[in-house]
């Protein structure tokens, strides 16, 4: 591949000192060859960034493992992937103390969508909205800055999903997840109860203080099998990614349905695809029929991510919001990881074409802040004080959140990410059927960069990403996951591309 | 009172333009004028603060009117006390968009501790560490930036309370506290299976991701009547306030025990205190060796904050502590509200003179960053991914505390709230004397400036707050609690002892 390969950042890595040298294959496609050079004079969106990855020790190295060794005498390091030296990394890049300098594509596990030390994002960061906001944290349910509304209509609400004009804010997925929940059980006690006016019983209130039904109802949330919504008490029981996450910890009583299993790739499975959804969506609403602790609500990712990478249809999902009417019941989509433009769209469920939006969309991650849309003003609860704490929020994320839309607009990045998602799963394809074994089930096409596939020794290619200069994650049993930044671009691709190829060739 | 009152904070309040006045008592003791004047001259622990407060129009006036009603169509803002100009927010002085300007001893539900617009904050938040912190938020448990051990050992794990040297960072209270539910549960589970090299059996496995037994195991957090740890499922589970924060939220079957009701003054009931406290004791042990769901942990608040401010003595804290382990029930202290040196001294716990630590503490609020601390390293799960989330914490905000730390280091305000607290019960003790209708209970002696009483009017009492120069806030039914900065002095003291005899007097 090197042979052909004559882009501007791969002879910039090589001029690098030190650098490890890999071997290469020549059996690049002419046409390959003539994207990625002309993907080489392509104009960065990230200025200043490294021209390519420099992997010049194995990583931890000395001055990381010396580090780790005294973090971990306080801290627990047994989940550490990389010790990093975050004002070493730019744009794409992660850089560890060691000096390697990875291409990023796990981006703190899907968490960062401008780059590391954004230009725009250190403004707002330098400015003196934003040292207020951390040195003066509001309670804001109580004492909101009077600029909050400006904040939010600026930012936050700027990008609400269709239909969904209110936020609440939180303070990151899990709980935004959980306030979600618990906006849904006091809307679904409230009809019961038969409207806003109607008060508690007193055997509701000295129940409730007993954590014993009527005043704490025996309701639940249905969720998916592989998905994840969090670790909380609330939300952990709506996850269903791996045993690892919840053995010993005690659980809701709450149903789980079965999420589509499709095979791959689509085109060539459509008919089963479409059977399988069908068998899943009548599942579902058997579930919420029949199930013995009411379902006041659904919750659902647009693609399930720790579990895997699980794709399912816009038309499966369009069954889905239809069940959730016709039984009057919550649908709550966790965009937490496939929000903020991955995509190729700025909301994944914009790809589903609803009819009537959902009731509830929870974000955080790439938004830098948390928190659930809603447009349905009875979700608002009937009295203050029963969706309350402290925080409610940081105005400083929200600041942050801000300034990446902004950013987002100016650079067109929701769009670029669709066109850089096309073109990486196009050569994602070509080394598929290059190296059928090692890429199997190549899922995400059409939704920007938000791509996978499954490795039947994925830990492996995980690990030797590192050795060829890219930071990647894996997800569910076996899969890669693709998680690019937005400012990731085409020449990006090229690289990691040719580093997967390096990894899989014999 | 006027009369004698010569502070020159107070001279320079009745300078302040459309100030308006006040009817004022001449009763007041030589004695406490003589204080009152010494007060006046005292070094200011914060620089350019206002001379005092500054009430100029009816609260919320207009310009707080009109933002409130353009923030109400996004943000619910039935629970807003006051709307806030942060800009013009000094010290103890929290001000307004209509430019009133008041005493603020509430601090955003106790979660100021250093004063508004701080200028050591202020240094920290506009250093090049903090703009990193913001805009390279790192997933902690996966990608650690390299200064990581150095932040937590000079910050966060510098205040570690006594035989507990390990941190778990979290973003919230609530969530502070669920880790280490969490954390309990899983000790005790490896406890029964005998040790941490015992795997999981396969039912374990199959069955937690059905969110049953004996992989979900039906284990109980015991918490107390009153008590408040968050409003997130399993917290709110062990919240035991008030039925607004309770009501339509499904909740765990967990217990409760009851918690001391303390008779005032405490000298004056001595027997009947211990008395009461004993029986809570054996009621506390007697739940935990009965009850169906077995009781893992206990959580307590040193002194119950929303539920009321309700104390007990040191010894009910010892010998809840020898319950616990006689029991094998691990002991998680809830210092959200307490911790950080408002009750004189750093964790409220250090009253209690405890023969062993607590198991866990957990902290947030005017810590601006949250966790728990333990000791035990079996505290540590087994295995990586037990306890993970993507972002486990806030560098930026583990800057603060740090910054915080040195703050309160530097001007002594741990020590320095000891003598504050003692000289402001001093005076609230005059009060209640002079008027003890108004004045019930007064408690939190010796517990720094940690204060409360009963009112039989409290919701008018703390209107009338705003009124007369001070923003004060409530808990539990009737009481009236002082929150007060760490940066709290004695002629602030004289004007908010001052203000209250004016809202009280007839």
């Amino acid at each position: 591949m090197a042979a052909v390969f004559r882009s501007a950042s791969r002879r910039a890595w090589n001029r690098l000192p030190a650098a490890r040298t890999f071997t290469t294959t020549t059996h690049r496609t002419s046409l390959a060859a003539v994207a990625r050079s002309s993907n080489a004079s392509e104009t960065p969106l990230f200025a200043n960034e490294p021209a390519g990855p420099h992997v010049k020790t194995s990583i931890p190295d000395q001055a990381s493992q010396k580090a780790i060794a005294k973090l971990n005498t306080v801290f627990d390091t047994r989940s550490l992937n990389m010790l990093v030296d975050y004002s070493k990394s730019r744009g794409n890049y992660i850089a560890d103390p060691d000096g390697n300098v990875l291409l990023d594509v796990y981006a703190q596990i899907a968490s960062i969508p401008l780059g590391y030390n954004n230009p725009a994002l250190l403004a707002t960061a330098q400015s003196p909205e934003m040292a207020s906001a951390l040195i003066n944290r509001p309670a804001l349910g109580n004492f909101p800055p009077h600029t909050w509304a400006d904040i939010l209509e600026t930012g936050i609400l700027k990008v609400a999903p269709k239909g969904l004009d209110q936020v609440f804010t939180a303070v990151a997925g899990s709980d935004a997840n959980e306030t979600a929940y618990k906006a849904a059980f006091m809307y679904r006690q409230q009809q019961k109860r038969g409207g806003p006016e109607v008060e508690f019983t007193q055997e509701e209130i000295s129940s409730a203080m007993e954590n014993h039904s009527p005043g704490s109802p025996q309701l639940s949330i249905m969720s998916f099998k592989s998905g994840f919504h969090g670790r909380l008490f609330g939300s952990l029981s709506t996850t269903r990614s791996k045993p690892i996450h919840k053995l010993d910890i005690p659980a809701f009583d709450w149903p789980q349905a079965p999420f589509p299993s499709l095979r791959y790739p689509l085109e060539e499975f459509a008919e089963e695809n479409a059977r399988e959804e069908e068998r899943c969506l009548q599942e579902a609403e058997r579930i919420i029929t029949e199930f013995h602790n009411p379902v006041a609500a659904i919750v659902i990712e647009p693609i399930q991510s720790e579990g895997g990478d699980n794709h399912a249809s816009p038309a499966y999902f369009q069954g889905l919001r239809e069940i959730t009417k016709r039984n009057n019941v919550l649908m709550i989509v966790d965009e937490v990881q496939t929000g903020v433009g991955a995509t190729g769209k700025f909301w994944a469920h914009e790809h589903w074409n609803l009819q009537t939006p959902p009731d509830m969309v929870t974000f955080s991650k790439k938004a830098q802040a948390a928190g659930y849309y809603f447009g349905n003003p009875a979700l608002r609860p009937n009295k203050p004080y029963r969706q309350f704490n402290t925080w409610m929020g940081d105005p400083a994320r929200a600041l942050i959140f801000r300034t990446i839309i902004q950013e987002i607009e100016r650079l067109n990045l929701v769009e670029h990410t669709a066109a850089t998602g096309e073109y990486l799963f196009a050569g994602l394809e070509r080394l598929s059927e290059q190296y059928p074994g090692e890429f199997q089930n190549l899922r995400g096409k059409g939704q920007g960069t938000f791509i996978a596939w499954d490795s039947p020794r994925r830990d492996e290619v995980l690990k030797k990403g590192k050795e060829v200069g890219i930071n990647v994650g894996g997800c569910g049993e076996t899969a890669v996951r693709l998680r690019p930044m937005l400012v990731f671009q085409k020449h990006h691709a090229d690289i990691l591309l040719d580093s997967f190829e390096k990894i899989v060739q014999p």
